[in-house]
């Protein structure tokens, strides 16, 4: 399994991934899903990954494959005129290495996969997608201004309840910290290192990339100090005292 | 789905159960998951279910069928001699209502369900199980003191950090309405009201029950509070503050 958040706030996004990979629980790897792309000045792109490592790798690699053309320079990936259309390119591509896989199978989906792509390219704002196995895909906005992929469940209260897009991207970082902390202490196949990416609206550059491990001191504060956070906000709640239950 | 939970602790037991069912997202009810029994003075049994309703409210009827001869007054459930022969005898019912259910069917499993079952029969300690569809069980202990059965992962990381055996029942009660708080905020197939039991060791009676509805003054105070309570959580936390970060 895996889990990746992205998050869209008025400030700008931030990702973040774990980087487990497992095939059974006795052939554990760590691999990183979260990967951009930057040509300063004119857009950045960032694409976290889940599902089957093969399809998504296939599908990076081909994004990533220049035209056949020799004198084509670029990758298609970074000549999209807008993240839509960003957007659909990556979803025709994973789309297309499922179907390759999937061929003369007995017809059940397999080897299946989805993205989180977020990025801003000149001229449009910064825009945030989530990208399934059939190629199609939906934006972020107001109403649903986060995406989650993996094992979603575990992480995703603390932050129904405490984001904000007002927050500041330092906030976020933390935020995403604590909900990857609850994950991890739940769940064996989400696991350190995680990869967080900052992007700053407008600056079109890649911004601030760090990796946190468990000797991370920052991330030991978040992880050791959210169970006794947790416990006096518990604290501070009304006591319950029905009649019944003797004290 | 469902969400029930099942908290064992030095000083009796809670248990907690939603009461939503569906049959698809358009029929939807309310049925009681929660069911208890209780001969004063002699033992108390609770059962709280997950799963296909016809198979789990078929087990509980099969359970409460008197003997064959007319004579027997009592249901066999409530003739074992000890928690583990009733935990037996639950997940042979179990197991046998899925096996006639599934019957010429394709051999896959359908039609499943599980329990968790707490209760105390005199002379021995309250005891907690959790009955699998195969009609095998596991003991509740200290190294995992609760057990949760549906829709489990978002009010996991709360138990985990919260829970201690040697807490009040009160704030048994507390932590519980917490953790499906922040499940029913999450997830649509779990919804109020919430049905609570509450057992203290050795006193082989019944004890507080509730039903808490979204016109429960407690259940509110605590739905509105935990974000309040969260927020200032983790506002206690550092910030995060990287060189690269601009403020």
């Amino acid at each position: 399994m895996t889990y990746c958040v992205g998050l869209l706030l008025n400030r700008g996004m931030v990702f973040m991934s774990d980087t487990r990979t497992n095939a059974g629980i006795d052939n554990i790897s760590v691999v990183t899903k979260l990967r951009t792309w930057n040509m300063p000045g004119d857009r950045f792109l960032c694409l976290m990954s889940a599902g089957n490592l093969a399809t998504t790798q296939s599908t990076i690699s081909l994004l990533e494959e220049r035209g056949l053309a020799s004198h084509d320079r670029k990758p298609k990936l970074l000549t999209q005129p807008t993240m839509f259309q960003t957007a659909k390119l990556v979803g025709e591509t994973l789309r297309e290495v499922i179907s390759y896989t999937n061929e003369g199978s007995d017809g059940s989906s397999r080897f299946l996969g989805s993205f989180i792509l977020g990025g801003q390219i000149k001229g449009g704002r910064p825009r945030l997608f989530m990208i399934y196995p059939e190629g199609n895909f939906i934006e972020a906005g107001p109403d649903n201004p986060f995406f989650q992929i993996g094992e979603h469940k575990y992480g995703r209260p603390i932050l129904v309840r405490t984001y904000e897009p007002t927050m500041s991207l330092e906030d976020a970082v933390k935020l995403l910290l604590v909900s990857f902390d609850s994950t991890i202490k739940s769940n064996l196949s989400v696991g350190l290192p995680i990869d967080l990416q900052v992007y700053e609206t407008d600056k079109l550059e890649t911004g601030y990339r760090q990796r946190f491990d468990d000797r991370d001191p920052y991330y030991r504060q978040i992880s050791e100090g959210w169970g006794d956070a947790l416990k006096s906000a518990f604290d501070q709640l009304p006591a319950f005292s029905p009649a019944g239950v003797e004290r």
